[in-house]
Parts: C-alpha cells; structure tokens; sequence
C-alpha cells in the first residue's frame, strides 16, 4: 500500500493511526499541500477531488478518510477500531462525525485561504474563525463524552476507535492554533492516553517523512 | 422510532430517505433551526451537540446522519444502503462524505449566520461563498462519477446506496441557492433517477410536515 498525504493534514493524521493501529506496513508519499501539489499531476490525475489522504491498495484508489478506515477495518478486522453492538458502533461513528463534519471541515487549508483571497478576511479574525469551530466544536464533543457511561480510558471504552482517530489529530491542529483547551479536560485525558500509544505517536506531524 | 429533524435540513432529508427505503415508520418531531429550537429544552437536553436529525430508538438516542444511516442498515439490512463487497463499500462512503465533509458543512445555518453576524460579509458575497462550495464541491462528485465504471443508473450500479442519499439533498439545496448545475449532467441524471423513486419523494421537504 501506498499512503499518498501530508504530514500537517489531519485527515491524512487519521489515516496514518489506523494503518499503524492495524499493524500494516506502507509506503509514505508526501503531496505537499502548501506548495499545491495535490492540484497538479502526477497527484491530481489519481483523484479528480485533489485531496488528501489517498491510499493506494493494489490496482485500487481509495479516498476520503473515513471511508478508508472503514475499509481498513472491513479487511483488516484486528484490532477492531469500531466496537461490534451496533448502539455503540452509532457512537463511535457520530463523534467521529462530530470532528470530521463539525469541525474539521471549516479549518482546510482551502477554506482559511477562500476567507483571506475572497472575503478579504484578516489575520486575526481568520484565526478568531478558526479558534470558533474548534472550541465549540471541542465542547459539544466534551459534553458527549461526560455525558456518556460508555466513555473510558479512550472515547469508548478501553481502546482506541475510530473516534479517538479523529479526536487526536484535531486536538494536534487546536494546539498548533493556540486554541483554547481547558473547556475539555475529558477530551485532553483521552489525547493524553491515545498518544502513550506507540501507534498514535508514530503517526504524528512531527514523526512523519516529509516534516520541516 | 421518533425523528427529530426540520424539513429543510439536508441531514434530516439523508434520514428521512433512508428510513423510507428501509420501509421504517417513524413519528416526524419538527424541530425549528431558524427559530432555534435546537438550542433550547426539551431538543438541548436530549444532545449536547444541538444538531439535528436526532433518531430516538427506543431508550438509544442516536445523532449524526451518516452513523444512524449506517446503524439503520446494520439493524435493518433490507434493502442494503451499501453494496457488499469492501472496495465498492469505500468508494459509496467516500462519495457520501464528498458531500457530507467537503460541502455541506460550509454552508451550513450557523457557518452563514457566522459570515454574516461575525465577519460583517455581504448578502452577495455570502450567496457566493454558498455557491463556491457546492459548485466545486459538485464538480468533484461529478468527475468521480464520470470516471468510473461502477455508476449506474444510481451512483453506485443499480440501486440507491448512501452515497445518493446524500447527494439528493445537497443538489436540493444548490436549487434552492440558485446554484449553477448545468457543469454536473450525471449528478443531476441520478437525481432524478432517484426522484422517481417513492422513498426520495417522500422524503423531500415540501412533502414534510413542519414545510412552510
């Protein structure tokens, strides 16, 4: 397999925990967001959506980062990263949802440059936008996790799901942006104890090929 | 079942499909976003995200269109809203959170509300912020359509799968904004493939009983 990402991207982030949670070796291609490159060919002849992560299994394309982690999971059952109840399975996949519709969306690197190129947005209150979704959207996911008996040393439970795939790398992006974190001291607690995970540790920003 | 959702979400439209193609009877709770309903009680008690759809199931209160899609066919696999063999999983899902992670998060009530009340941007520039997303957003879905010989009569072969369930209420809504549509002829073939379907026509706003 081949892992086609960057290492800031935190959809990519998510991809590269499932792969090392699932033990599965890969090759690691940068497409260097900033310098665009994900625009042009060769990247930009593989998928018409230029975005990253893209996985490469085989002949196959695979995109969008919780498609493939789901795929991941269907072909690599072990370790499971959804529990098996279906109850439980909704949970986990809302609160994934919660980072990855919610919040996450609103913070690419596309979004920030169409509000500074477009909307003439400046600096400060481009960051101020930024630092809005993640610490409302950090909240909601806080009040989730407090509110809920199935919440444990991780989002759900005692290991690390898909959820906590999501949470970790928008936790990295919050602190990168000096967001404000001391609303979510149950979200901190599970980064804190994801990332005591060798899987979670390989795959961050800083342990990545193609990092400054 | 009961679904507390607003005719004119497009995450509600998903649910509303989804359990009209499952054959599921659901009480219909209305929930006023431009009222903002969603923030107070009794809708605030029963999820601290505040969003709609939310799907009562008994005591289970379920969030997030694409989990509870997702839960409604693992507990309810007749007809299958995702074909079965893992890479054609991947691509459906992948198209679904085309839609579901790349555009309708932008355009979201509170993102606008967000445009106009914090960033003091115009109407004009606000309907082409609006614009931007989906018609991009669109095109993107378009090619990976067109580029692939697994569509069909629906986006993935013969039969409605989660990826159209998204896609029907998002061109819903590029209508209604006067998007442009005439650069995305397969989006808008399955569209109306999908329209002439009772589950979809069922489901769409006008034929809800919180529409105007």
């Amino acid at each position: 397999m081949q892992l086609y990402n960057y290492f800031r991207s935190s959809a990519s982030f998510r991809v590269r925990i499932a792969l090392a949670l699932k033990g599965l070796d890969y090759e690691y291609v940068p497409v260097h967001l900033v310098r665009n490159e994900q625009l042009a060919p060769p990247f930009s002849d593989m998928t018409p959506a230029r975005l990253v992560p893209l996985l490469k299994d085989g002949d196959a394309t695979l995109v969008q980062s919780l498609a493939i982690i789901e795929y991941l999971d269907e072909t690599h059952p072990e370790p499971p990263l959804l529990p098996a109840d279906p109850l439980a399975r909704a949970r986990v996949r809302a609160l994934a949802l919660d980072v990855a519709c919610e919040i996450h969306p609103l913070n690419n690197l596309r979004v920030l440059r169409y509000l500074t190129r477009e909307l003439k947005v400046e600096e400060s209150a481009k960051d101020a936008w930024y630092r809005h979704w993640v610490e409302d959207g950090l909240a909601a996911v806080e009040a989730q996790l407090t509110n809920h008996a199935a919440t444990g040393r991780f989002c759900h439970g005692e290991r690390p799901t898909v959820a906590d795939i999501c949470l970790v790398p928008q936790v990295f992006n919050a602190q990168r942006m000096n967001c404000r974190l001391d609303h979510v001291p149950t979200v901190m607690r599970i980064v804190e104890a994801c990332m005591a995970l060798d899987a979670f540790a390989r795959a961050q920003p800083s342990a990545c090929p193609d990092a400054a």
